[in-house]
Formats: C-alpha cells, sequence, structure tokens
C-alpha cells in the first residue's frame, strides 16, 4: 500500500495535495518512503498546468517525526551513512526544485528532516499544535543537508541554538522566530491553505513560475545580478501574452472611473 | 508643475526632505516621475554638508501605488519592458547610491516599485495606516529588481510568499517582519523623523558616511573581508579630526567625576 | 590582579564560566583588558573534554560598556587606531574560532564591542535590565569589525538604524529583532544558562562540536555547498562511537512498547 497520496484538486488550475501516510510510524523517514515522497515530485515536475503543491500529512498527531530512527541504527558505515543522508536530500530538492510554489502544512510533530522539508518549500502554514525540533546533537550526529536552509528563515543566533542544543519550539515560537508564515488554530488550517491556494491561482501562472526561479537565481548571486536577473524576467515576460492579459481587467476597471 | 518637492531643513547640519507629488495618481511611478524622483537624488549627491534625505509623500493616502499601470499596458515589446524596468532601478539606486542616510516614511499604501523603493532605504517609518504589497504575479509580470532587496529585510519564507501570492500586509505585520524600524500613529510619524534626524545630526558627519559605505561593502563580501574592510575604516577616521573632536567633550566629563 | 576569572564546572561535562571583571570601569575595553579575555579562550581551545563557554560579568549593570574611551583618546594616528582595533577583533575571533559553544550572558549595559562580541557568540541570554547600542557615530568613529555580524541576527534595516543613528535599544527589543535567543527577568537568568549548558552537556560532545563547524563552514559556502559539507560531516559521524552509543538507549525505549 502506497505512503503518499496524491490528490489534484481544481480543474482549471490545478492543484496537487501530495498526503504523508506512514502514520503508524509518525511519517518517520525511511529510506523507501523517502523514495517515494521524492518519485512523487518526479511525477508532478511537468505537469504544465499544475499550479502549486501542498504537502500535508494524513495524520494531526506529526507532519514528520524525524528520521527512521531504526534505520538510523542500522547505518553501520561512513557509506551507508551518507546514501541515507543524499536520499532524504534528494526527496527535499525534488520538491525544492518543482517550478511552481510548494505549500507546507504542519499539524503536530516536524522533527529533524521533517523541519528541514519544511524549510525548503515556499509556504508555510502551521497550526498552533505544532512542534519544531532539530534533535540530532542528542542521536550523536549533527544536523546536515537542507537544516542549511534554516538561517534564511530563522537567523543565526536562534538556528545556531536550536542546532547546538537539539531541544524542540513551539508553533508561538516558530512563528515570531520567522520560520512561518502562518499560525493558525488547527481548525483554520484547512480555510488558510485554500486563500493561500486561491491567491496563487488568480495570479499568472507563467508570472508565479518565474517569480519562484527568480527568487532561486537571487540566492547565489549578488544584488547586481540579481537585478540584472529580474531586468531579464521582465522583459521576457512581455514576450508572452499574460501582462496583456492580466492587465487589461485593471485597465478596463480604471478606464470606467 | 514639478512632481517633486525637495525642502532643505537645518541651516547648520541640513536634511533634504524629498516629498513625492503626484498624488492625483497616488504617487503611482511613471517613467517621467521615476526620472524626476531620480534627478532630485542627483542634484543632492554631491551636497557635502547634507547630513540625510527624507523620503516621503505629499499624501496621506499613498507613498507610491505602485508603477503606473496605463504605462505598464503600453509596453509592447521586451525591448520597452526593459526601459521601464531600468527606469524605475535607476531612480531606487540613486538614493541607495546617496552617500547620507535615506529615511523613507510611509503612510498609506506602499505597493509594488513603492515597496521596493522602501525596502533601499536605509531607515523605514512606518503610520498604522501604511499597507505594502507586491501585486505583480497579479499582474501577469514577476517582482524584480530590488524586490531582490526584501529577504534581507523579511526573510526568505515571508518574502517568498508576499511575492509569489502578491497579497498585501497591513502596518502591523510589516513591522513584525522586520521591514520597518519604527511603526507609529500617523499623528507620530513627524516626531520620530526628527527624533531620527537628530539622532543623524548628533552624530560625527564623516563617521556617518563612512558606516553607510562600509555597510554597502559588507554586502557583498565575506565575514573575513568585511572585517578588514572596518579595520582599514577605523584606521582611516584616525587621519580625520573627527574622533578628536567628538571625544573631547566625553572625556572632559569623565574627568569631572 | 586578573579582570578575567575563570570557573569550570562540571566533572564529568565540564563548562568554563568566563567572567569579566573589570567591574569599576563597566568591563570597558582597554587594549590590556581585551588581551586577557582573549588569552583565556587561548588556554581553553585545546581542552577536549570541554562541553561549552559561559561568557558573563561580575557584574550586574555592565557586560561590557564598550571600548575604553580613555584608550580611544589616546589613538592618535591610523597606525595606533588599527592596533587597538585588532585586538578587539582578536580577542573575538578568539571566542568565536573555540570548537565548543560559547553563550553569551548578558545584564545591564552591553554597548559597541560589547554587542559585536556577544554577536560572535553562538547562543545569547539576556536579562531584562540589558541595553544596546553602537554608539560610534557619536564618537566620530564608525562601527566595525564584527560589527558586521549585526545583519544575521537583526537582519539589514534594523541594522543600518542601528549603526547608522547611534541610539540603543532595550532589552525587549533586542530579543524581538532577533539579537538575543532568551530574554528573562535578572533573578532567572542562572537557571536560563543552566538549562541551556544542561541541553549541551546531554548532548554528543563531537557531534556538538561539529555541528559548530559546520554551521561555520555554512556562512561561506553556496546551498549546494553547504549541502554536501553536511553529506560529509553526517557520513564522518559515523566513523565514531557516537551515533551508535547515543541511538541505543533510544532504540531500546522503542524495543520494550
Amino acid at each position: 500500500m502506497s505512503m503518499v497520496k496524491v490528490e489534484i484538486r481544481g480543474a482549471s488550475a490545478p492543484v496537487a495535495h501530495v498526503i504523508l501516510n506512514r502514520v503508524d510510524k509518525l511519517n518517520a523517514l525511511s529510506a523507501a518512503f523517502a523514495a517515494e515522497i521524492r518519485d512523487v515530485a518526479g511525477a508532478l515536475k511537468n505537469r504544465q498546468d499544475l499550479r502549486a503543491v501542498v504537502l500535508e500529512s494524513a495524520s494531526d498527531t506529526a507532519f514528520i517525526g524525524g528520521a527512521d530512527v531504526n534505520e538510523l541504527g542500522q547505518l553501520k558505515s561512513p557509506a551507508d551513512a551518507e546514501a541515507f543522508i543524499r536520499g532524504l536530500h534528494q526527496m527535499i530538492a525534488a520538491y525544492r526544485d518543482l517550478p511552481v510554489p510548494v505549500i507546507a502544512v504542519v499539524d503536530g510533530y516536524c522533527i529533524g528532516a521533517g523541519m528541514e522539508f519544511v524549510a525548503a518549500c515556499d509556504i508555510r502554514i502551521i497550526s498552533s499544535r505544532a512542534v519544531f525540533g532539530m534533535p540530532e546533537t542528542k542521536l550523536g550526529i549533527p544536523s546536515v543537508i537542507e537544516a542549511a536552509l534554516l538561517p534564511r528563515l530563522l537567523g543565526w543566533g536562534r538556528t545556531s541554538w536550536l542546532l547546538l542544543t537539539g531541544e524542540n519550539i513551539d508553533a508561538a515560537t516558530a512563528q515570531a522566530w520567522g520560520f512561518s508564515e502562518f499560525l493558525v488554530p488547527p481548525a483554520d488550517l484547512s480555510a488558510t491553505v485554500a486563500t493561500t491556494t486561491e491567491a496563487l491561482q488568480q495570479a499568472a501562472p507563467k508570472a508565479v513560475r518565474d517569480q519562484k526561479a527568480l527568487m532561486r537565481r537571487w540566492e547565489n548571486l549578488s544584488l547586481e545580478a540579481s537585478i540584472e536577473a529580474g531586468v531579464e524576467a521582465f522583459a521576457g515576460a512581455f514576450s508572452t501574452p499574460e501582462p496583456a492579459a492580466y492587465l487589461a481587467p485593471i485597465l478596463a476597471r480604471m478606464a470606467r472611473k
């Protein structure tokens, strides 16, 4: 039985819901589970009509409880360890590299590689029940791979404390520290996801994809080069029908005034 | 009639107030308006006695309502689009490159290129009526040029949500997310600006200019190189009379104790 | 008489408390005091059993009141100034380069080079009496050396205001702006330090050192290179007995369920 469910919702502007469903193990990331999650992204990557991906859990107890501790216990050599950690990285990178925005929806525990996965998404919506932590140093290993994204959300000081001590933070702290964009009661998660996907569906599809691609370029460019990349992206948009199509109703509304 | 008013205040330590005055269009940035704003910075750049620039609106409805949508609608080719967006960038860069601190004072709407302009200023003071947003994806275009500065203020996650969804944020969110340094009731804007310009006027003029120049260098340097740049700036200050002049009253006060 | 006291606490997992004790001068950093503080780090650097360093003041009035203003007043040339500022940098770098986490505990004034020193620590715990500021521009000099770390904690906008105006901020602002990880009443400082050092003592010692070293590498690497550095660090951990030793009790607990 599959550990990942995929539901495509919204006929004219489809959004893929990727639902993590290894709930008896708190969605702990085994090598096989990570590979299955990764492959789902591979299947979504080339859907030209796709507008967004929502990444969520089938359970309200855990988004992802961490790496599978039983499998960590079976890593007997640096080579074993490298293969395992590369598998987690490839899973995360598959979502980070999707051409459409990825929204992480977190209810319950979101630990270790789970927190890194969420950090690699474009937008984060968390419930007041969410709990985050990077406990690796308590397991005898450092926090690695996409943990390197945490300073971009939390700043360096809070990331340093989180990774060195291995302590957890609650949802309010995660929100105050910039890890999430929306913190809502559990009952409001669905509505907040809907508001967010609707905003993305109302925006121009190519512009949204261009925006994500441009932000990825900014991460590795100086400000000067980022500005040039932006000029290029802006000019490129005007070789498509999108600006005219999306400006038309606004101009018509202004003309009527 | 000019769309930009300039008032120089404070005889001994002058501060230039640049007042955006295309209020019937909510200060929307047409190519001509942007060029006029840019030229004001060009005229201020070489005033050696200048201590700061305050950038504000003649209206409390909008700081800048965005790029002029009518002009966006007339861009018919990538070449047109490139010329337009470069004009906005040159306007913003002219203020970012001023040798003195630039303080943005935001009341009302501050949208699109307006938000980018404010992000490029050194200090931001906003009123509780301020509203910010980057709606470009809703117009069929990506947010570009100095939008690349937003992650340095907001972090990457909040910037990502803002740019991808095109949704607005209110003043309290902007303040909590690090976009502004001061959020005050509209009635307190002037007093907060005065407190800030007075602090800059009391500081040593060359040290303030050196500080801004050094921070600009830090943006493109590793920590190690940033420290070397700082050592150089510190040593250089002692080839001027400023340290002795500004330390003297402090040392005299300590000697009297 | 020594201006720095060192106490090693915790026999099996020692933590060094470095206590700044030039309290009659508000711990102002003279060249000699800075050299003594630096040398303490030099003596701690090679203690293989050390788990953490706690940097604190013998006084509740000031952590560090700033650079020694009398010595600043005696700097008569760029060469004098360079020697003085390099001394402060070497003191800060000696702690930043320690292989174990350094926790700064701030009560009272923490000004200028003191704030830079704290920014260079790994974890910051401050009391509600703490006051921070970078007043250098008021002294005729720019804020330099490890002030370049402030944008990583505060963001660029708040850092810009702080350095350009030379104004102070209170503890609540420092906490809200991301400068500190914990803000507590003065009476709770010791307990918060204890909780933090205990968390570090419970974590695996090599993993904690690896984590700090990895974060230092991240500062100068692209995301792609940071991920590769992480894969390497993770694989390397499995050439030591730590993962097996720290995973064993967790696996045993899970097996009993």
